[in-house]
């Protein structure tokens, strides 16, 4: 299956659960001088932070992950993803990451933020999302673009 | 003091403490096909997983962070790094994560792969490293070197 039969040895996406976006606001925008790729309040706060790389602190990642691991404190309150460049390579590696020895946490389906994902954790619990997501885009210098998904 | 004042708003390095790293080499290795950058047996896994982006799977993460962070169930087994030019520029982006609300965890100082590093908690338990290391090189495509520390 070549290219969909390969997890993608990349991290587009890191995504750090946090209870409070008004306290991240504090320590990273207002103490560390970071900009914001994307702020919607209450929600998720996204700073770009590598070349087609984007941080996420999101208030919403235990219920985006889904009940597999609710309440399990062995994982830890973080996503590592990784994007690819269709649904069928989203079932594809899913497919591939629990063959390897990986939990399946949410099986690849419709993603709320309109594209197509699921949820894998590893063998520690690290959990690794993989997304497809039609608007994100990276420009040649790296810098990542958000657009409206269908 | 110009950018040593300002903390860079990049991720260079991201680290997932794990306590078996024959678990982690049969996972990410040979499960999912995964090429090492380093392959350091029963101590550090480092894979390239982005423009100059290094993912390491360490299992001494928790000595290497210090005893602040010892037993704490709050903090995620992981860290993420940033990479400046100096330890001048350490010391100043500690502080100023400190100042900005975060804990310090490991005041900066020498660290034993031969740099200069510390650790500071921002306001959630996400550990952040602070790091100089002499041996670190980016190729213009992206390909992280690791090179000797004197």
């Amino acid at each position: 299956m070549g290219q969909a039969g390969r997890m993608h040895q990349r991290i587009d996406f890191l995504t750090l659960g946090v209870p409070d976006l008004d306290v991240a606001r504090r320590f990273y925008v207002d103490g560390l001088g970071w900009q914001p790729l994307l702020d919607v309040p209450t929600e998720v706060l996204f700073f770009q932070v590598g070349h087609g790389l984007v941080l996420g602190l999101y208030t919403g990642l235990q219920a985006d992950v889904g009940t597999g691991s609710l309440g399990d404190p062995a994982l830890a309150p973080l996503s590592l993803s990784c994007n690819v460049d269709s649904p069928e390579e989203v079932v594809a590696l899913v497919d591939r990451a629990a063959a390897a020895g990986g939990t399946v946490l949410k099986p690849a389906q419709r993603a709320d933020f309109g594209g197509f994902h699921g949820y894998v954790a590893d063998p520690f619990g690290f959990r690794w999302e993989v997304a497809h997501n039609p608007g994100w885009r990276v420009d040649p210098d790296g810098r990542v673009r958000l657009g409206p998904v269908e």
